[in-house]
């Protein structure tokens, strides 16, 4: 039988209470298929900070980068919003991608047919909404050297970044989105800002070279500020965004909140080889962290995107996507996404009905 | 009497057709006021590429330097797609905002009663939005240096940018928000990525600092993901935003998407004194050019916007907006915000219309 390990990374927040379930989860989803998981837990962000005086420790990483895929919580909250930037929780989760190499963020933004109603777009426009934004993760302004704070001649602050992409940084993403794209409906649609930005116009030359290998693909470009509006006026349009780290930020957060399903979107970031990071897109919400009020579906479903991506076991992933539809379907609802004529129920309790659905 | 310089720059596409449209409503609207303005029409953008083989002749910004405001169309199209960068139609656009160091870029977003249901969100979500987004316009990564193309020690192609600002690019253009805040709902949300970037840091600080001055208004931050997702949750929570040159890019036209009237939107490019820039926040749509299709209401407003923050003149900048308003309810629409029961009229019958109107 097949033994994997999984290095869990709760953080902050919600974020402990959200991979618990997830844990139970994936664990039961497992043993259906004869897949048998050791856990190492870890330390990050703000926890991480209070335990060892850093975001990311040495032993943290090196669990993660001898693990076969890692689920990470959520990481950040008030105690440590005046930080220095070095040792704020968002850094090590900086850090943490950086250490990984995890260049392509997979950002799945789809419409929960159960949930189309909590979209505040309306419903003919958000219905059917299924969208993947890949996000560059490990470049860009992000990362970019050099970055800073100066003086200038006259004794003014000056703050500064750099966004700097090398041709193989683009054509390794490039290639993700494009291999996705085969899977969905073929279509890639690059975002950038070529009429502005240098680095924008590498981007845009290499995708369209790297297309040529995949000729059954279908490429656009558009820029990043119609990518906005085109996002709100006709989500629908989109199959795969290929798009840099801060762009994605932006538009992947947008689409998101267009599906009106946020507390319920998974992310995946990827790199050829070696353990990927899972990881829900929401943040870790101190307000309502330990009152057992959270959304366990997006940190499940990154469970279910780590079971097939990071380790090849579709069967298993299938398992736990069926299991979410079937829990909503039966009426079960946490806080954030409920609506009249539903069961509310608190983080625990829908995650065992998570378990009687598999 | 009062008497203006007003430099109109048609550019291209639809430009022509709404500027000769604004110059007629401008003119009655002044009139009536017992103002008199003076035009000197100029060449930008691919106009002036074919004309000159630049897209900003010396002349027209000189032109633009000396008169009291300048009018400005739209610039674009297929034609010169291919041109390099510093021949493109929206280099001149980027050069006439530096050589008029209009540094503060006033996005209004509107929902226009008569057009709510134009906008993809829903009717209790996008009725009442009324927000301005204040952009800087003429720092950030926009003009930032080093910029450019490189080889990297293995002979890889890289493209890279600069996000800078100076602690006194931030503060002039935080003074305009907040001053504008003033005369709105008295509250500035400042947006930027403080936890990645060091540029932000700086934005932060500073715009803390400004604030102080003005302790009549209510200033909070929020980043740029969180900002992208919540024009989409609810818009209403915006009064004025504060943002760099290309988050600004990003959520204004975001913004105007979310009010459903994208072409009716205008905008106001401005300094501490020196003549402002008054243009349509929609682009030059080369596929409906000529074809007296286009929406001239965005160009009429930038217009009312020269009137009220070029030249001091709110009495005709009433006017031209009571107009608009008149106009749309009496029912008249040009296509793109055509629906059932309203009377379609093209580019030049809507101007006739606006004029009766007045
Ligand atoms: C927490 C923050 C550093 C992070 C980012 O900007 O990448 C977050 O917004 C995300 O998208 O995962
Ligand atoms: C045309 C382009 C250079 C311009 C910009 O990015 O500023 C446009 O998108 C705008 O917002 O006015």
């Amino acid at each position: 039988s097949r033994r994997y390990n999984i290095a869990l990374l709760p953080g902050d927040g919600i974020g402990p209470e959200v991979i618990a379930v997830a844990k139970d989860v994936l664990n039961l989803a497992a043993s259906f298929e004869g897949i048998g998981i050791d856990y190492k837990e870890m330390p990050v962000g703000g926890a991480a900070l209070d335990l060892t005086g850093v975001p990311l420790p040495d032993e943290t990483l090196l669990a993660a980068k001898q693990s076969d895929a890692v689920l990470f919580g959520a990481i950040g909250g008030y105690k440590w919003d005046d930080y220095p930037k070095h040792l704020k929780p968002e850094t090590g989760l900086l850090q943490l991608r950086k250490g990984l190499e995890v260049f392509a963020n997979l950002r799945p933004a789809t419409v929960f047919p159960q949930l189309v109603d909590a979209s505040t777009l309306k419903r003919e426009v958000a219905e059917g909404v299924d969208l993947m934004v890949v996000r560059e993760l490990t470049g860009g302004i992000y990362f970019g050297q050099p970055r800073g704070f100066k003086t200038s001649e006259n004794g003014e602050e000056i703050g500064f970044n750099t966004e700097v992409y090398s041709a193989q940084e683009i054509d390794r993403v490039a290639h993700v989105a494009f291999k996705n794209a085969r899977k969905r409906q073929g279509r890639v649609c690059s975002v950038d800002k070529a009429n502005v930005l240098e680095a924008s116009i590498l981007w845009r030359k290499r995708v369209t070279a790297i297309a040529e290998e995949y000729p059954d693909v279908e490429l656009s470009h558009m820029y990043i500020d119609n990518a906005a509006m085109q996002l709100i006026r006709e989500p629908k349009q989109f199959d795969t965004i290929l798009t840099n780290n801060i762009f994605g930020d932006i538009l992947s957060d947008a689409a998101s909140m267009v599906t009106g399903s946020i507390g319920m979107l998974p992310s995946a970031s990827l790199r050829e080889s070696g353990p990927g990071l899972f990881e829900p897109i929401h943040g870790s919400a101190p307000d309502i962290a330990g009152q057992d009020k959270a959304n366990p579906l997006a940190t499940v479903l990154s469970a279910a995107m780590l079971l097939k991506y990071g380790l090849g076991e579709e069967n298993a992933a299938k398992r736990i996507e069926a299991a979410v539809l079937d829990t909503l379907d039966r009426g079960f609802r946490t806080g954030d996404i409920y609506s009249a004529g539903c069961k509310r129920v608190g983080c625990k309790e829908m995650g065992e009905e998570l378990l009687k659905s598999i």
